[in-house]
């Protein structure tokens, strides 16, 4: 029995020693934790990336993981960290929406407030509660200490939301934006699949980005017609716009924050 | 009793959250599992440069390790998923070319088609096989199941095979290219130790890069010239120039593909 | 029993496949291995760099930890290769100064000279001890090999040390420079908060980085003002100039050995 893994997301990237050093933290608690990155990715400060992406993929985590969430611009100052358990998992991070979505999704989770001090390193610094205080109380739940020692349960209303852009939807159709591009030049919008079902998924939708209008494939990349940009449902269940065997990108020379517009007729 | 290892190979990059998404799915599947990174970092839908990374370096991994590469630009079309045991290991992908160098190594590699429907995750994606198809049979595997629940063996002639640029051999030498660059900016040829000990391996090999003249050194990094390029033979038996302490790949300008020539006499 | 964790610190970074292969050579020799990246983001050949991070942070793992710290310009060469018992941990690599600030933190610290070829891989190449002899090194101590073993006990005097940039310090200030850049754009400066603390710490100190002059502030990032350059202490109790939300580096358009000078009266 090596106890529940522990999954870390942070915006710390992977050229620093941060993401190290909280590993060296859990070992030192857990000789023998289990411990995964699932990103460090996440643009700095963004913390509705971060909810995003937790959300996104935490059901294939196994029950019981614990997440730790380091995106925390406001480390240092009187916010407040939480230990969320919800959809069968803990979540450990800032009161700074890094969890909003896991609070939607599962109405019945728990917050608990981190205030057991017990468990924190010695020193605590302003800037790295991460080190000093997340990465501890990881190790300690993945040992088995009861969520009860965490600290005071709070009102999942009091705490903090994200500011995620959802897409307007009207009669005619959905706008929505790009929300994030990936390794492959792959732009995720944030136009859910559920929202397209709504409107009758269909391939005579018309998707438009800057002067580009797209048709909306439901293949794979590889079913794709070469070097041009299309519009598919991705492996999140999100419409995403993409270049078979190509960077879409580059090519449509296009950001995080575009828009983009379905008319559904 | 862990299991055998589980290493990765793809094109994913690290800024996303695919490969930490592999992992979960291994994990909650076989919670002991050992996984290891080889490389994220193949260009995308680079399948001859995981091919090759692939031949090079599965030797320093354990009998028995299970090798995922999700290098799968073809995914979700009627390509096949893999499984070849060869090498005294086993590689789980797409078969587009990724495992032909080792299915040129070792001669009695046996190649299986994965179509085990019962280890795939419930929902299929079009786009991310890695995940719902790949990630769980190394798990399974892992967990000791037998290669015969995989799917059916199939003919290795079948399997499709890279277009990795060899080397043209004449008479007066081999004429080759640049077919990585590490981060130190090594250019790394498709020439290989082997080809030059043919042509007897000697310093008064010229070797031509654009308009320079290098030497062949037998000797390490330390030992050559400062500042300037030189040729030597790397870690993994391959002609690679470099420069002490310096990056050869902007110091030459030179980007992957361009000429390498090997005067021999 | 797992035996001690083995930490890695590398100038490699994380797109080409050399990591993979240290972490294959340590798990074939011991299969139950626990592997940490501390990191890989060392600037190509900056041992000074290695000898900051790893004094830095050692304390954050478990005693008895064994870190292979491959930053190596020197590979090949007659530099030798070295296993440092010290600070209740261990640590592997060239003698070319990456240890030095570990020695100078324990007096007390022993160097054996690595040596018991019984340990090496079969083939050591010229360019990558790391993976013919360190990893191979770490996994037998993992396994519980005694540092007996290693080779001879030799004076830590003879040890090569860094060329780590020391600030200057006279009456009225101390003048260092910007030793690292995170990726969040956070310069980091050479002075450490002892050295101010002589000085007698106070937010009058005014810290000048090219034409700014800058206030030292003693909270964390989220209590400065908007959007300018600020001075504070961080998590590893340097000095450190950072923007709130925003990057310093980019702002400042600063680089790695930029002057930093604290006036203290």
């Amino acid at each position: 029995m090596k106890g529940s893994p522990i999954i870390l997301t942070t915006d710390f990237g992977l050229s620093d020693e941060y993401v190290g050093v909280l590993k060296g933290v859990i070992l030192s608690i857990n000789p023998h934790a289990t411990i995964i990155d699932l990103s460090h990715g996440i643009p700095p400060q963004a913390t509705g990336r971060a909810a995003e992406v937790l959300c996104k993929n935490y059901r294939y985590f196994p029950a019981g993981s614990i997440h730790v969430c380091v995106v925390d611009p406001g480390v240092g100052t009187e916010r407040r960290i939480v230990v969320v358990r919800g959809c069968n998992q803990f979540f450990i991070g800032p009161d700074n929406g890094v969890f909003s979505r896991i609070l939607e999704t599962d109405q019945a989770a728990e917050v608990y407030e981190l205030t057991n001090s017990d468990w924190f390193l010695e020193d605590i610094s302003t800037t790295f509660h991460g080190r000093d205080i997340m990465a501890p109380a990881a190790a300690r739940l993945s040992l088995g200490a009861s969520i009860n020692e965490v600290g005071p349960l709070i009102s999942t209303d009091s705490c903090v939301t994200t500011t995620t852009t959802a897409p307007l939807v009207s009669e005619t159709g959905i706008r929505g934006e790009i929300s994030a591009i990936d390794r492959f030049g792959n732009l995720i919008t944030n136009i859910e699949e559920g929202i397209l079902i709504d409107f009758g998924l269909s391939p005579r939708f018309a998707i438009r980005i800057k002067s580009q209008l797209l048709q909306l494939h439901q293949g794979s990349y590889g079913h794709l017609p070469d070097n041009q940009p299309a519009a598919i449902i991705n492996s999140s269940s999100m419409l995403e716009i993409c270049v078979k065997n190509g960077n879409a990108a580059a090519i449509l020379e296009v950001g995080i924050g575009e828009r983009v517009v379905v008319k559904t007729k």
